[in-house]
Formats: structure tokens, sequence, C-alpha cells
């Protein structure tokens, strides 16, 4: 249900990179943007991470400063109007939730840890409002701390999305990790990235562009390093590379990089920057390769525009999630309609918020039979799987997560254990879980019957249902099916009442 | 890859039922069954399954002294020539591999566990071969002992299976445990199976159908009660059922039901058929019900035919699998080929079956990237989900699962705690697991580039592979991607040689 629409002249975005954190400040005019502040530290968060998988307290230490520095901006923006996305190194952090929390305390905005597709997508729409159009499709290559992305589109929007599991703080530990430059280690890290690309490159060939974009630091980085040395200018093409690896083979380690266009922090990651980018260039015969400014952080920034605009990508993906498993959409809005009514009556008593507990309801309403598509049998637990799996654009790790949960529980059993687990807001997620049940049950028998008036009144633990007078008695199906529910909802020690 | 067509003079078809056990030996000629013998005893298999859903040992003595009557006329035919199939009380028994392997003993044949909608499919091709051919669609019931299928199909094809967990053994321990017959039981039981119906009766009624077909003991009795209290020719309507109602009523203990048409064993689990009958009337608002002969054991006599004759339904499956999720079928034909040429050349030594591994192995290849659609990240394990739990007709229990393990062990770790503790046959599992991967490594490159003649030659536990002179070294990276290789297979203990 979208909700009114909303103007913030202000707006920021966070991107807590492997390598970089980086923010950015700008005013949205109707669409339109106009960055006023940039900021950005090489925080090196993926170099912080042991062999158990878990971010030092130094690592940890090093972003939260930056992050205080960057607090004082977007401290008293308004909720929708910052969006902070953690990408590869909190992907792959076992303790991520130490760090989030309290990031999350600095910043006084929620941290979203975003899956590498959901990355790539964003990355491509900040490259692609921020270069000119070009008739063709358009592949941008990404290579990050802990992640490359790749990603072909057209105009604004993306059409294949991948992200690999490499990156060049990442490389430059498992392979230049002493700081010597040798040919056999180029060798190495180029081999591993070519082992890494054969998953993707025969989908990207098969797509086919017109044009190579790279974004991020190393590419910038190489160019630069390529246009200083008389190859070129700034893009990065085949004899540039031969010529900077070369240079970087006779200097031979990595502190004793000093080449014009490469800024001393970028120094350390550059040998592994090269060989992925060769292995890039090989793997997808590329012969040029230009650069663009805009990136992740950018993306974020006309992705938020996009949803206080309605071109909210996350509608448009659970549209075609729907599809996809042939959900019954009748039913399914007659169930939305239904759970959002309710919602409303009681969201005060619950404590539920206006915007986004209501939105996350929505959205399980839509999409809660899923599932079927795979089997009847456990349909609830396949949905979920999907969910929690499946790539969806525009979503977080955590809203995937509590959907999944959401679809887990709307029939038969309450996990109340699993919800406790994986999630800090496990009353609400009952709650919520609770009110799907509900308009679900109360549109069991399907079609376009008609309903009768009903009142709910909530209770810390409970919920009434109120039906017309001797509704209940000349419908003992419906009565059955709510008195089996009542005894679904004891094993959480709920209580539901009907009369 | 199909085989020679064979024709076995004499099949069989055994059916262990919830309630009954049923065997038909008939004699196939060119796709025309003959039908030389039928057994039957009521095992009442479901009665026997305790509160922590194990079968009891009464119960499954019951199930093998039966089975010790029928194996005298399966003991000596070939394996493609008889299958024997398990439904919902073997679905339901955590104990069910001691009474499989049991009754594998006795029978000298492999017992297959099939899904609910397998079931619904096996009794509409029963069905649809023994009435009369209709114009329009027809929806088929059977009401089991331990779950009931609902099948609307046009010809000898399904389009629609559902299975309910309500049957007339399992409804008779809920609700007539007794054997008092009261109205509020009749009440429960009808409610009960309502509540069940709802879940599917508006999917059901939106496809329509011309003719409702009753399958199952349950409907036959029920059918000859209502004729012999004078009320139509066999088949089941409302006023008959009504009347039918009203005497059971009056008996009033199902000791003393002692009515034409039912049989004695037939007495105990009327009532909870009748209720269920009643509740199926009313959610599909259906005026009559035939009656048909053909079920469960002839739909899998057809089946068999079907695939001596090619018309192997689990091609189908396959196919429809990887067109709903995108698989890039050139690929899985290349990796298909590939597999089955290692196979051809090794299968003595590792003692692999010609016929059923071979299959196994080209199945796993055809479908082992349909997880690629959900997500890329953990494809291999999307896979496996989706083909464990998917509705794959004509695919028994077992064959699923073995399909899902290869999927999952495709790529990454070779999961050998999991193969061994889900399947007696963890080597043989292994074995095709490697051939597998091999298939997909030589074809890693995607497209039909030119592939070198190799040679195999594999021990207990290794695998040499060796490529022409020289070719090894003039591909790097398929050199690293088999070094990569043998350090997975390392983990389980084997050594994958390359020269």
């Amino acid at each position: 249900m979208p909700q009114a629409i909303k103007n913030y002249p202000l707006i920021a975005a966070i991107d807590l990179g492997s390598n970089s954190f980086h923010m950015v400040l700008a005013r949205s005019d109707d669409g339109n943007l106009r960055i006023l502040e940039r900021l950005g530290e090489k925080v090196q968060l993926a170099a912080g991470i042991d062999e158990e998988r878990n971010l030092s307290e130094e690592a940890m230490q090093r972003g939260l400063n930056c992050l205080s520095r960057f607090a004082q901006m977007v401290n008293s923006l308004p909720q929708d109007a910052v969006r902070i996305v953690g990408t590869n190194a909190l992907r792959v952090a076992r303790n991520r939730a130490v760090f989030i929390r309290r990031a999350e305390e600095i910043l006084k905005h929620q941290v979203e840890v975003i899956s590498g597709r959901e990355e790539a997508r964003l990355i491509y729409l900040g490259v692609s409002h921020t270069i000119p159009s070009l008739a063709g499709r358009r592949l941008v290559v990404d290579i990050g701390g802990g992640s490359t992305e790749f990603i072909i589109g057209q105009d604004f929007e993306s059409q294949l999305r991948e992200s690999l599991q490499m990156g060049c703080v990442s490389f430059t530990q498992q392979h230049f990790r002493d700081g010597k430059i040798t040919a056999s280690r180029f060798a190495q890290a180029y081999t591993a990235a070519r082992l890494e690309l054969m998953t993707i490159e025969n989908s990207l060939c098969r797509l086919g562009w017109q044009e190579a974009i790279g974004a991020s630091g190393t590419v910038r980085a190489v160019g630069q390093a390529i246009e200083a040395g008389g190859h070129g200018n700034g893009e990065i093409n085949r004899e540039g590379m031969a010529w900077l690896k070369r240079k970087l083979l006779k200097i031979g380690e990595v502190d004793k990089i000093d080449l014009d266009g490469v800024k001393p922090d970028r120094r350390s990651v550059l040998p592994a920057g090269v060989a992925i980018l060769e292995a890039v260039f090989d793997a997808l015969e590329l012969t040029s390769m230009g650069h663009s400014e805009g990136a992740l952080r950018e993306g974020v920034l006309y992705d938020l525009i996009g949803r206080h605009h309605h071109e909210d990508i996350r509608e448009r993906t659970l549209t075609d999630l729907m599809v996809r498993y042939h959900v019954d959409t009748a039913q399914a809005a007659r169930v939305e309609a239904k759970a959002l009514e309710a919602f409303d009556q009681i969201r005060a008593t619950w404590a539920l918020n206006e915007e986004h507990d209501r939105e996350l309801l929505g959205w399980a309403a839509r999409v809660h039979e899923v599932g079927l598509d795979i089997a009847h049998y456990h349909y609830h637990k396949h949905g979920a799987y999907l969910i929690e799996h499946s790539d969806l654009p525009g979503f977080s790790r955590d809203d995937q997560h509590t959907l999944a949960l959401l679809v887990r529980g709307h029939r038969r059993n309450i996990p109340a254990g699993k919800i406790q687990e994986l999630s800090e807001n496990s009353l609400k997620i009952t709650r919520l879980c609770v009110l799907l049940r509900f308009a679900i049950l109360f549109h069991h028998i399907r079609g376009p019957q008609e309903a009768p008036a009903i009142t709910l009144q909530a209770g810390e633990n409970s919920l009434d249902v109120t039906f017309p007078d001797g509704w209940l008695a000349s419908h003992p199906l419906t009565q059955a099916d709510f008195a089996q529910e009542a005894q679904w909802l004891e094993r959480i020690n709920f209580t539901l009442r009907v009369k």
C-alpha cells in the first residue's frame, strides 16, 4: 500500500564497504540529485576479519571512529531520508551483529547488510545516473575490497547482476600478504580470479555489451597510473595494464610503489587489483574499460529517491516473485487488505511501527503462498526458503529474513524459538505473524464471499475477535477453524478469543 | 539416454497401502494389460502407528506376513518388471526403513515410498485406463487409509494432483476410536475433513470437471450399501448418503454394522469414510460420484509399461523442471554426455549398475543447475532443496533423495557425512558424484569448444585422468581447475590425479 509521497530536502547514503566507508549527502529536487558533501575513509574492514571469520576489535574500532565523524551529518535526518548499507565484509563476518548494533547507536539510523546482487543492482543505478547514456548495453565492473560485482544493463535498468567473492583486499591478503610483488604471485592471483570468473563469464558474454565501465577506487587508480605513464586518457587498456604490471614487478615491493596517480592508501592493494583486472579483461575479452565516479553510494541515493516517488523497486520484486511462483493474486490481495485493516485497528496497542511494520505485513501477505509452487506439503517452509535465499532486488537481508519468518509462521505452528533466535524484534514479528494468520483464516474459504464486519481488541498476549451476533453459530466451519487457530496460538502462550 | 526397449511378458505391482496391501500381476502386450491375478489383504498398517509415529512390531508383522504370501509371485520376476510402492502410512512412519528392509528381503525387489502427489498421479492413471473415456475433465477422489487423493484430469493426463492427510483409518482412530457411532462424532469428523479440504477446494473448483469418480474400498462399500438400501445403482448420491448415515446412527456401534454390500473387514472404517465423503460432497458441491475399480496398483502397472515404451513420465518431469528453472540446456547436455561417457569407461571397476545408476547420473547432470534460478550464492544447495521438496511425477522418494544429494555435491565440498547418514549406498553415491563433478569440470568453460580426448582409470578411491601430451601445459586454467578439484576430493580421502 503506497504511503503518501514524501519529499525530504536532504538525503544521505552511507556505504560500509570492505575497503572504505563512504558517505554522500545530497539535495533532491524532483528526482534530481545535487551532491552536497562526500566523505570517505579507508577503514579496511575486510583486512580485520580473522580465520574464524570474526571482525577484530581494532577493525571495528576503525570503522566506528569513522562513523562518529559521519554521524553529525545524518543524526538529525528523518529515518526515510537515510540509507546505510553494508557489503561483503559484513556479509562474511560472523559477529556482524555486534558491529551493526554499535554503528546504529552512533548513527541513529538502521544499518542494512545487502546481498551481493542487491549491491550489484545499486552500483549499476549509481553508474548509469553518472555517465552519459548509451543506445546499447553496458557492462559495469566494480572491484571492491571483498567482492567484485558485474552488471549488464541498459539505460537505468540492470539486466544481469552477479557478485563474486574476490576483491582487492582479500586477494592482497591471500596472494601478496608479505608485500613482495613477484611474477608467480601475480600468476597465482590471476588464476584464482579466472577460476572465479568461470562461473559467470559465459552468461555475461551471451548477453553482450557495447561499452565496459569500471567503478571503484581500484579502477580509478589503475586508470590514472596508466595515464600518468603515457598510456591512454584515463581509460584502462591492455598495453597500459601490461606496462603497469611490468612496472610493479620492477618495483618488487608494495611499500616502494610510488606512482603518479596512485594515492598512498591505494598502494597496498594495487597489485591484487591489477591481477583481478587482467583476469577480467581476459575472461571477458575486453579491449578497454572506462571509469565512472558514480557507484554504490550514488545508487543508494537514487534508489531512495525512487522509493519516495513510488518507483519502489521492492514493489516490482514482489510482483515478479508472485508471477514466477504462480501466486493466486486475488487471494493475496484479499489477505493483504484484511491484514492491514486489522493492523490499523490495533497498531497503537501493540506498538507497531506505522510505516515499516505495516509494509512488512503487506509484503508477507502478498507472498505467503509462493511455496505452494514447489509442493503443497509444508509449503510454508518452502516459501520461507525461497524468500530467504532468493535475490530480491531492493530488500535488505534483514527485511528478507523477517519476511521469511512471517511466511514460515503463516500456518501451523509458529516457530517461536526460531523467531527469538534470529531476530531481536521477536515480539514484533510474532504480533505481525498473528495478524497475518488472522487475515488468512478470515479468507480461508477463498473467493469473494461476503465477509462479516468484525471488531478486534488486542491485549499484551491476546486478541479478541468479535463477530456479529449469531454469525459464528451459522458458520460452524469458520468457528472450528478459529478454534483450531486458538490451539496453535496457545502453544506460544497467546490467547485468541472469538465470540 | 533411453535404453533399448524391453518387453517383459509378466509385470507386477504391489501397493503397500495404509489400510490394505494389494498385488496385481498382469501380462502386457503392446501397451495393453491383461490382469492375471489380484491379491489383497487388509493389513491396517496405519492403525499400527503409535504416538511417536513409529510402526509397531505387530503391524509390521501383519504386513510382512502378507508380503510373504505375495512374494512367491514376484520373487523370480526381473527388477524392471516389478514396482512396489508404499503410501501414507510409510510416508509418516519414522521407522519405515526397518520395515522396508525386511520387506525387500522377502520380496527380492526394491520398495519405493512415493509422495502424495505421485500417488495421486498414479491413481489417476489407473482410473483413466479402467473407465470409459470422456470428452471433458474428470475429478477422481481416492479415500485411502491415511490420506485422500484428489485429481483432476483429462484422458490419461492428470492436470491437478492433491493429497490430504485424512483417511478412513486415521479418522476412525481420531473420531470413532471406541466404536460408538453418534451424531456429534460424525459432526466432529465431518468438520475436521472440511477444514482439510479448505486448502484445496478452491483450486479444484476453479479448474472444474464434468464427472466425479471415486476409487478405493470406502467408495465401493458406501456405493454398494446405498444400492442395497434401494438408492441408486452403485453410484453415490446425496439421498443415499443421508440414508446410510441415519442407518449408521441407528445402529450406534461399529461392531453391530451388518449392511448388505459391506464386507465385515470394511465395517470398522465405514463411519469415518461416510463422514469424509459427506465433507467432500459439500466442499466440492457434488451431486453424485461413480466408482472405478482401477486405482493405484493399476496406475503403477500402466506407468511401468510406459517406462518400457519410452513414455517415461520421469523424462518429462525433468524437462519441465529444466524449463521452469531456466537451465542452460546445451550445457546440461554437454555435461550429461561427458558424465555418461566417463561412467561407461569405469562402470565395471566401480561396480556401478548399468541401468539405474547410469540413469541417476544422467538425471543429475540435467538438473544440477536448477538452483541458479534462486541465487548464484550456494546454488548447489538451492538445487538440492528444490529437488528434495518438489513434486517430481514418476520419481520415488528414494531417487529424489539421491538426486538431491548428487546436486548438493556437484560443486565445492562433497557432504560425505550427509551422504552416509541419508543413504545406505554412500559409496555408490560418492562415486556418481565424482563422475558428475568431473564432467562439469571438463565443461567448466561453457560453450562448444573442442575437447581433448582423455582416458580415465579408476581405483578404489582414486581417479586418474590422462590428457593428451602437452595439452594441460597449454591450458593452465584447466590445470588449476583440476588442482582445486583434487583438493576438494582429498577432503573425502579420494585421490584425483591428472596428467
